[in-house]
């Protein structure tokens, strides 16, 4: 029986873990959330410093990353790059494979800008310290940005030779849970800009609907396992930054 | 006889196409920087545009972009991924290759951060729009976060098991010609920071002298190929931005 798989992330938010406990979940893995656990059972944010800290040669830069036979692999989109295969969340041929890869790091770029709009000085301060600052880069963000990132994927969609269920080929595929993801922080963080930008982008938001109802992540997403979104994770809620 | 790679990227910086230029010269590859020949021999910006606007259901979301026998490939770590087995530019194993592109996308987050430093409120405005903002977010990059990356590739280097001449294993891979790269943009942007911070990094500097004196790229660094930095890449020199 093969190893599971351990995934570590900090323990209060969604994060970039999510992406992975995404594919984690809809793909059947059997994987510990290891900070999560209890101190006593090894877990919290003392795993994770524990390993960052611990003189590994390969140790990360950051969280999350996934410990699996010894080897631990980090950056979201390498960790799902590994994973998909083996969950059978990616096409088989190499072409598309490429091309799932390429969307999910296009996911994250724009998930960084998502970040940055209630910490465009410096993650070191608090939000608080850079709020006019933070008022302008949302505003930019909500009203330029938000729909050539939604604009784009909606063509990928619509533009699927293979139909636009999916983002690419036939079947699901880790961008298109991360995706799900996206839809559904910029849903909690935006939802003024959300409501009024939705009705442009019919194929994302039924892509995001689609995901939302698999069995495997209708489960988790009622599950205690699912943390909610909240004022400390990549997408937050500040009315003033929702134009 | 197999096709030319083909390298689209913005013609008058080096930018985030540097990195895949690097690559393909390390390699020794027959490239066409498509975007630098002359409009008339189809080159220039309206040539990547053509493939971003032409309706093509795989068109990437920016530059760069590499195209091979009508595939269309793009993010920076993603073209990489493709080139490095085809270059002989990472190891042959999997783990080896995961760590390698582990890296490549730190140096994309670092990457993203030095360019926010002079646009951290939107790429929308000029930098003279947000020069107070830039001055801020400048001081937490040069103090707080160029010592974390640079510390964090340091200790890469220093653990190496296979010895700190390059990041990954006995031989030079794809990820050291991107560090090379960072810590030439570091220098051009903040001369001042760097000539503080680089004698705490030994290795990182000897990589970058390493890299500078392989035979393909000291060739490529002095030929017309390499384009100068200048005000309108990712690294960019404003004395009020470098402390």
């Amino acid at each position: 029986m093969p190893d599971s798989y351990r995934l570590y992330y900090w323990p209060q938010i969604q994060g970039r873990g999510e992406f992975v406990r995404l594919a984690l979940e809809a793909g059947g893995a059997d994987y510990i959330d290891v900070a999560r656990r209890s101190g006593k059972r090894g877990g919290g944010s003392a795993a994770i410093m524990k390993v960052l800290e611990g003189g590994d040669p390969h140790a990360p830069f950051a969280p999350p990353f996934l410990e699996l036979d010894g080897e631990l692999i980090s950056q979201t989109a390498n960790i799902l790059a590994f994973l998909g295969p083996r969950l059978g969340l990616v096409p088989a041929d190499e072409r598309s494979r490429r091309r799932v890869q390429q969307l999910q790091l296009l996911v994250a770029d724009f998930v960084a800008e998502a970040h940055d709009t209630h910490h465009p000085l410096a993650t070191s301060l608090r939000y608080e310290e850079q709020k006019p600052a933070a008022r302008k880069n949302a505003k930019a963000f909500t009203t330029l940005r938000m729909t050539k990132y939604l604009g784009y994927f909606e063509r990928v969609l619509a533009r699927n030779p293979d139909g636009a269920q999916w983002l690419v080929g036939d079947s699901l595929s880790y961008v298109d849970l991360s995706l799900f993801q996206v839809v559904a922080g910029l849903r909690f963080a935006f939802p003024s800009a959300m409501k009024k930008l939705e009705p442009a982008y019919p194929h994302v938001v039924a892509l995001a609907a689609r995901v939302a109802a698999l069995p495997r992540i209708a489960r988790y997403l009622k599950s205690k396992r699912r943390i909610a979104f909240n004022q400390s994770g990549i997408f937050r809620h500040y009315a003033e930054l929702d134009r």
